[in-house]
């Protein structure tokens, strides 16, 4: 199998070998308060292109939702399924982003770069005036939400990667993306019967410690919503959709694992989080663009998704969801 | 997508449209008692085809079993694999049927028939001195174990197919085969999304329909088990392993179906059901076959079937598994 060309346009990856790697190259300019690297702090000047379906724009979704930073950052949603080339703004009227004016995400990615040699990814964000992507990195975007726009979250907004828990959150982070986030993909695009075997134990290996971690803690990190959780709140929830069948996770579903289905319906039920959830995209997407895994590109009706909102009892372990905050109250097409 | 040729070559199927149909012209030549179409129960004369993988030939290994018929009737089994043309006897010494002295399952066919013009299927009875298959008529095939070969059946052998339940079982039976046994493949082999959608609700109605049948009875029909309750298990026990992934018949696992998941478990605890089980082959099988299904041929480690051995709690419901004779006790490899 190669996914290469597909995904490393698309999804920035490849593979090597017969173990999938993800391309975690990026562009790495920030947006800051200081404006350091030519892109100061400003609301109105950015927008944040993501894809429903995409388990790492949902972050950028879910972060901004939370923040409150909906008037600071406008928002511009491609549709599910995407080219070779490109994810495209088909969802919008015409097929056009109303703000960026253009069809193909790669455009922004053009203006930025003439023939940008790398995977044309979501979440971006595009500076508005010179229509250019300003950064596609997204494990710093949603950091700097936090951090570096401080002065435009609303009220009441929680402290997703709060100075005294950094240094756990870092950790469970880089564990939950080599081994989570991306240990599903690793199962999924496995090029060999060896390379998947290998994945598969890696990603239970995980799902196991999660699962003990989560048993008697509410919450990944300290005892509010972070950034941890945000994390792996995007795997979790497209994991009996997508990852079980699609990608041969499939020692169990996640309604299988009675911690972490708990905690992934406490956040699903928790403003930001399952509001931000299409699973009729997210089903769409894999299924149909990774067509070299799934060559009739039918979609499956299923799982039954009732449960998500079914009583968790995690209120038991005590944690308070936006700590010293409130939940967000803002429409969620905002 | 076109299955037709693969699949009618070896599993009797063809696409017709869009919808999958299975071809059910099978040789209906009987073994009888009376030996009215020239081939007479006789012990040691026939020698019945499998592949532990297949659902079809799975009824009769546990029909076989469950009667006690080892001595009378023997046994050749396929590999789990096989190529366009034919099953083959891979897992034999030298690929060779010891008994049959071929290497390919077609080459019985083409004794019977020369250029056997319709699907190479498991099970398929030979007669071993001509070298021919007798019949693949699954359906009949059980019944006429029950029936025909009353007087080789071991002592305490149980009454699958009685004369006062017979029209009830055929009843059950037929809705079971449309709806459930062939009911996964229609939607496995789908050729359009809305063929698939059609098929996925088919299926499930009648899943919900049985999860309500057996919540309050222990068995399908009557108090002991019977042919009905062998058709339905060989689906149940590959649902998880193979359909809902494979086959995208996902709404949910059989472990999520309580009175079902409990009804399979308590049969494959049961002697001569889950002894003749092998996930292995059973995925093998599905996943290395079906490349157009799965391009990559990999074959899912899951899911875990460990709780097939969990305590099923089905006794409460009363029933007597073996009626007025007694669970088998022979070696199961005989």
């Amino acid at each position: 199998m190669d996914t290469q060309d597909q995904d490393f346009s698309t999804e920035g990856s490849y593979v090597t070998g017969s173990e999938y790697t993800r391309d975690t190259n990026y562009i790495e300019t920030r947006i800051t308060r200081d404006g350091a690297d030519g892109y100061p702090v400003e609301p109105g000047r950015y927008r944040l292109v993501v894809a429903r379906a995409c388990p790492w724009a949902h972050r950028s979704t879910i972060v901004r939702r939370l923040l409150g930073l909906e008037d600071a950052i406008s928002i511009g949603v491609c549709g599910p399924t995407h080219d070779a080339r490109s994810w495209t703004f088909d969802l919008d009227p015409g097929g056009v982003d109303p703000v960026l004016g253009i069809e193909r995400l790669q455009d922004a990615y053009f203006k930025r770069t003439p023939n940008y040699p790398r995977g044309i990814t979501v979440p971006a964000v595009v500076d508005v005036p010179s229509g250019a992507v300003v950064t596609n990195n997204f494990p710093q975007i949603t950091l700097d939400f936090s951090t570096e726009w401080g002065v435009f979250h609303r009220e009441g907004a929680p402290a997703l990667y709060p100075e005294a828990l950094r240094e756990e959150i870092d950790t469970v982070n880089k564990r939950v993306f080599t081994e989570v986030n991306n240990g599903v993909y690793r199962c999924g695009f496995a090029g060999s019967q060896e390379a998947y075997d290998a994945a598969y134990d890696r990603l239970f290996t995980a799902l196991d410690w999660l699962e003990g971690r989560l048993a008697t803690q509410r919450y990944l990190v300290g005892d509010t919503i972070t950034e941890a959780d945000v994390r792996l709140f995007t795997t979790l929830v497209r994991f009996d959709a997508v990852y079980h069948g699609h990608f041969k996770c499939n020692r169990n579903k996640l309604v299988e694992m009675p911690a972490l289905w708990a905690y992934a319906r406490d956040l699903y039920q928790t403003p930001g989080f399952g509001d931000t959830v299409n699973f009729e995209q997210i089903k769409k997407h894999y299924y149909v663009v990774h067509e070299d895994l799934n060559p009739t590109q039918i979609v499956p009706k299923g799982p039954d998704t009732s449960g998500w909102l079914t009583p968790h009892g995690r209120e038991v372990l005590g944690g308070r969801p936006f700590g010293d905050g409130t939940a967000p109250t803002r429409d969620v097409d905002a």
